[in-house]
């Protein structure tokens, strides 16, 4: 059907009629014909249905709201018109390039606001819209109901009749002549008593009060509701609002960080993609679905950093992975000592076969020695003495690193090249990247590369590593990133948890930014890991866990529990794997200086636990003790909820009382068993107070099923 | 200059030229060409800054911002780049259909937010746009001043000479000669620094710092900011945001409502123009600069409503002014009992002689026998038995009102003639329109008519009447009134007024909706106001004028205390205006039964105090008694605030203490004098609590004026 928008009605105007002077005119006064031309009309005057406001939007469309597969998309709009008929209204959504709208009826939520739900079934973009019409047949049943006078309802019933005679016209199949005989009968109906006289009366009441029910009788409601005029209906937007819709990876997903080279169990012996391999089985039984991996390709020699990032390389050096591009290749080939390309396939392979997928690192920078360098030297910029610029941030230089110039005048060839390093591990079945420092690149390169690539692969995901200004890591999100790390690192206190993930729950990015919270990562080890009991990376990685639908950790480092820092107050670890390879041995749940089964414990509880899949519900409760922070999960579908309670002193016992809210948590009635799934013990919980009392050396929280009433 | 957008670089893709494998590529591995086409690149891929956020705006610029003339638009941006190099931005801003941008330089506000501003200097519509670009002049520059290393300085200085040289290429008149010199000066002196040897290095030392200096120089800086580099620049959009600029009235006036036909000074007789024309001086004493007059038309015969809105009218009933149209004519037209269109040109001129606009209550709707009727019965909506139907609110029905039909297909012709009754007028000379329930008719309409007057007549103003539900009174002023009647009548405990004053002054809609406050109009006698004392009609009028810069009341009754509702708890009159004539007498500011020379005096405090003139700056203040409500105002340009104190008791004494914030009030110190501008009394107050005693028979409140530091 032709779709009128309200912007089109701006955009193509049309001409109006001169027209007489109208009755009543004095032509004394009858105002020149004014300088400016007669203003031009609106294409479809006649549409009278206003909506406002449709949500969730990002910048008007600018930008694309995200949800996975399986999702709820709900929308809201105000819909009115003016004076006193009804309006209808209806959401529309689409998969991009196919034909036909699909439709949902729009439900009154009071305040002029509406709402429907759509759940978009395939990955890809969608196109969402909203439709209203001023429903004449609605309004007039509205007023009928409250019609008393005869005479008034016998008009009303006639006009009844035509508007129903008019859907039939609209109506296909037998609601066609189903409408058409109910129309007659109410017309005939209606004349005839029409014609009785005032003698007639009584009878005639009896039978206005007949006609009235029968034109009020939700069988024809229902029927012509069916097939109504929409002629004058107008759209929000005829392209409709963008929404991307990922695979469930996108929203709930567990990452563990590793440096294959270090994953020899013999000491001494550079690891391999077989390592990894070999490992595999432990990361799985952990839990994890994501396995990433820093940068495999070939490691530049000039200006290799050494050991705890010092200036100069010793012999034996392995130098940093993002230090990328040597002469064995650069971003499509993998360093030697790793493996060959047919060894990454088979890791890939292997690890898909667990549940595990493998991401990979894209750090677009190279090293002096990369091929491209010579192959491309417009891509760089330039020195007077001819050199290349290498990265600096005076007074500090990097020039192991060369950032390309994305002023390039060469930039399409770049950008091209760029996207052919996805298309390269695409090829090799990676389906997750994490790119590196993506606020150093020009965002117009990002919004068209992952563009470009889901437009190919609608399955590929984008973790965006920008630890910088807010304003910038929301403008990664929205521009396409599926993921984003997170401050989640530097928020220690309970207050800053709090305002934080609230931020991020149900703050603006809500509809397009995914948070991925990591207790640790190779640049960051926070100073509430230094030298910290067992109970605070346990305590912390609970955090992430149960606030962020997705989060991860850099191991070894972490379950082993390791918090040496390179210096006092430093963020970098000492003898980082950034620098040299080290020697973790052999990784098992049980091992006693691990918390690998604990983690085991908790992404298991994940899993099992659709409350923990999202972040849309998640509800902070009060306690009496600020060392304890609360929060809870629930699940949208209407299974259990999950509460969480922290200990985040993590030193020292901490008891106090947790406030919770038993009718928002599904509760019946007001009590209910707590059960803790880390620890398996049941407490008789109640809506308001309940006590807790953490001990870090036993247990540093609590995750708790809740479980129907008491 | 071009100006790509970010939506222009979505729209008009260009076909990416193909490139040949890049080095490192292993051709057993690259993907096969992929079954969907290369993905479009943008227009401008070089184009690094980003803006998002530009504020104030409606709705993405569906719907223009407001100011008046000489009033400054604020306008903030995020801006940023990639990486760390500097980022400039300019507010544009142009009168439609003139030529060039002007341009103001943004200010970095910090978190990535810019901030400018305008002060469009004229009525009519104008645009407004942010463009931003990597400044590479500042980002050297922010670079030099870390530098430390003396090579690093001397290839710095010639990076640094070879932008200044093109600053110079860029630049006219003296600035050019001036950069090029400098250029060639820095450039010249770092490269003999460069060539010395290590045994001169003491006084290459010095050399280079001087060098460093003058790169450095303020200005030199200044210069090469006159002439940046803005090829690679991003715009926020082409054609802007939309801002409606308005003369002053629009956001501070003044009303006073009156029924013409009740001006007669002697009882009995129908008033005329020439006896309002006699009135002004009264009306222009109390301080009004408006004066609205319900519809001045000729008043319909059929079904004409009697006094108290009975059904029938007796023999002499003047019938409702909003009942427009007879034998004499329609919306063109002047009730003949009132006078001849010379006698309301001549009314015109003399308000205007007073500084005072008449506005017209413009009501788009029939009597039976107005003479559209019969002229363009396609305009109406017809009943079954061929009769017009009648306005209706089943059960209730209005046999004396035609809604026009705004789904006519004949729109064309109606809109164009409804359009034509406001040129009349605007012939007549009248400004200001006071639009009668503009939510009972297509909002298309008034979007394309009031965008249609004011592109010929700026300065004509729009208020709506529509007391209806929010979204709806949003709407209307989002499409183009110019002003709009508030809840205020509704809004009396202080949590009411409070939450309402502080959503209209900061709220969505403080940059579209303009409130105009009443606290009473002919339909609404509000039952605060029944039997009320005179010091809630004061109390009413205070909170009216300093909570809001428009504000208007319905005399004579408001002044002379009338507050007899037709019957108990109705908001209807007793003998109301609407229905008959009714006799005022002779009225003065000093009638003992009068509150005329208070208001006289409200009224010349608003007009002197520059505070009282927008709502921008409202602020509440706590006070200890809830009967007592305390907010200020500042001026914008740096005069005097204003603190308002009611008690909205309005019966009996209350005391308490109002918490003010000295500084906020522009108080240097903690202290100062409070003069009251009612009584002409003096207090010393300071920041935090001071004691107010307010004795409704004396006084029902204080208008203070903050004076300097006590």
């Amino acid at each position: 059907m032709p779709m009128p928008t309200e912007s089109q009605a701006d955009k193509k105007p049309r001409r109006a009629r001169a027209k007489p002077a109208a009755p009543g005119a004095d032509p004394a006064v009858v105002p020149p014909a004014p300088a400016v031309p007669l203003p031009d009309l609106p294409q479809q005057g006649q549409a009278r249905a206003v909506i406002d406001a449709v949500l969730p939007q990002v910048d008007a469309g600018r930008f694309a709201v995200k949800r996975v597969v399986g999702e709820a998309l709900d929308v809201t709009a105000h819909v009115f018109t003016d004076g006193h008929d009804k309006v209808r209204a209806r959401l529309c959504w689409r998969k991009e390039g196919s034909g036909a709208w699909q439709e949902a009826e729009m439900q009154a939520e009071g305040n002029d606001v509406w709402s429907a739900r759509c759940t978009p079934d395939a990955q890809g973009r969608w196109r969402y819209t909203v439709c209203a019409w001023v429903d004449h047949f609605q309004s007039w049943r509205a007023e009928l109901v409250r019609r008393v006078d005869l005479a008034d309802i016998l008009i009303a019933a006639r006009v009844g009749a035509e508007l129903v005679r008019q859907a039939a016209e609209r109506a296909e199949g037998e609601d066609r002549s189903r409408l058409a005989g109910l129309a007659e009968n109410l017309r005939s109906r209606a004349e005839q008593a029409g014609r009785a006289t005032i003698a007639e009366m009584d009878s005639v009441s009896q039978e206005v009060a007949s006609i009235k029910a029968a034109a009020l009788s939700e069988d024809l409601a229902a029927l012509a509701d069916r097939w109504p005029d929409r002629r004058h209906a107008v759209w929000w937007s005829e392209e409709g609002l963008p929404l991307v819709v990922d695979r469930e990876r996108a929203a709930f997903s567990t990452w563990y960080e590793m440096f294959p080279r270090s994953a020899a169990l013999e000491e001494g012996r550079h690891g391999t993609f077989k390592d990894v391999q070999a490992r595999l089985p432990y990361v799985a039984a952990m839990g994890f679905d994501v396995l990433y991996l820093p940068p495999i390709h070939p490691i530049g020699r000039a200006r290799r950093k050494g050991r705890n990032n010092t200036l100069v390389a010793q012999e034996g050096d392995v130098g940093s992975p993002w230090a990328i591009g040597a002469d064995e290749g650069g971003h499509k080939d993998v360093l030697p000592a790793l493996g060959t390309m047919d060894d990454f396939r088979e890791l890939v392979r292997a690890a898909n076969a667990l549940g595990i997928e493998l991401a990979l690192d894209i750090a677009f920078q190279c090293a002096p020695d990369h091929p491209y360098v010579k192959a491309h030297p417009d891509w760089f910029r330039k020195r007077p003495d001819g050199s290349v610029q290498y990265a600096e941030n005076p007074p500090k230089k990097y020039q192991d690193i060369y950032p390309f110039d994305f002023e390039t005048p060469d930039w399409q060839a770049m950008w091209l090249e760029l996207k052919s390093v996805f298309d390269h591990w695409i090829a090799q079945g990676v389906r997750i990247f994490r790119v590196d420092n993506p606020h150093t690149k020009a965002f117009a390169f990002w919004e068209w590369v992952i563009g470009a690539v889901k437009a190919e692969h609608p399955d590929v995901l984008f973790l965006a590593e920008a630890f910088t200004r807010p304003k910038v890591m929301h403008r990664l999100a929205k521009l396409g990133f599926s993921q984003s790390y997170t401050y989640f690192t530097w928020r220690n206190n309970r207050h800053e948890l709090m305002e934080y993930f609230e931020e991020l729950a149900h703050g603006p990015g809500k509809d397009y930014y995914r948070p991925n919270a990591w207790p640790n990562t190779p640049d960051i080890l926070n100073e509430h890991l230094h030298h910290g009991p067992r109970s605070i990376f346990m305590a912390r990685l609970v955090l992430a866990a149960t606030l962020s639908a997705s989060y991860g950790i850099y191991g070894p480092p972490y379950e082993l529990l390791q918090g040496e820092p390179v210096k006092p107050g430093s963020e970098e670890y000492m003898d980082s794997e950034k620098y040299q390879i080290r020697h973790w041995g052999e990784l098992t749940l049980d091992r006693p200086d691990s918390i690998a089964g604990f983690i085991a414990t908790v992404n298991r509880i994940r899993k099992e636990h659709a409350a923990l899949h999202s972040n849309a519900t998640l509800r902070f409760f009060d306690t009496s003790n600020p060392y304890l922070i609360a929060y809870a999960k629930r699940d949208p579908a209407g299974g259990e909820a999950v509460i969480t309670v922290v200990n985040i002193d993590a030193t020292f016992t901490q008891t106090g009382w947790v406030h919770v809210d038993a009718a928002w948590l599904g509760v019946q009635g007001g009590s209910f068993v707590a059960h803790d799934l880390l620890t398996d013990q049941s407490f008789a919980w109640q809506d308001g107070g309940n006590f807790v009392m953490l001990v870090p050396s036993q247990m540093p929280a609590h995750v708790i099923e809740v479980r129907g009433n008491a």
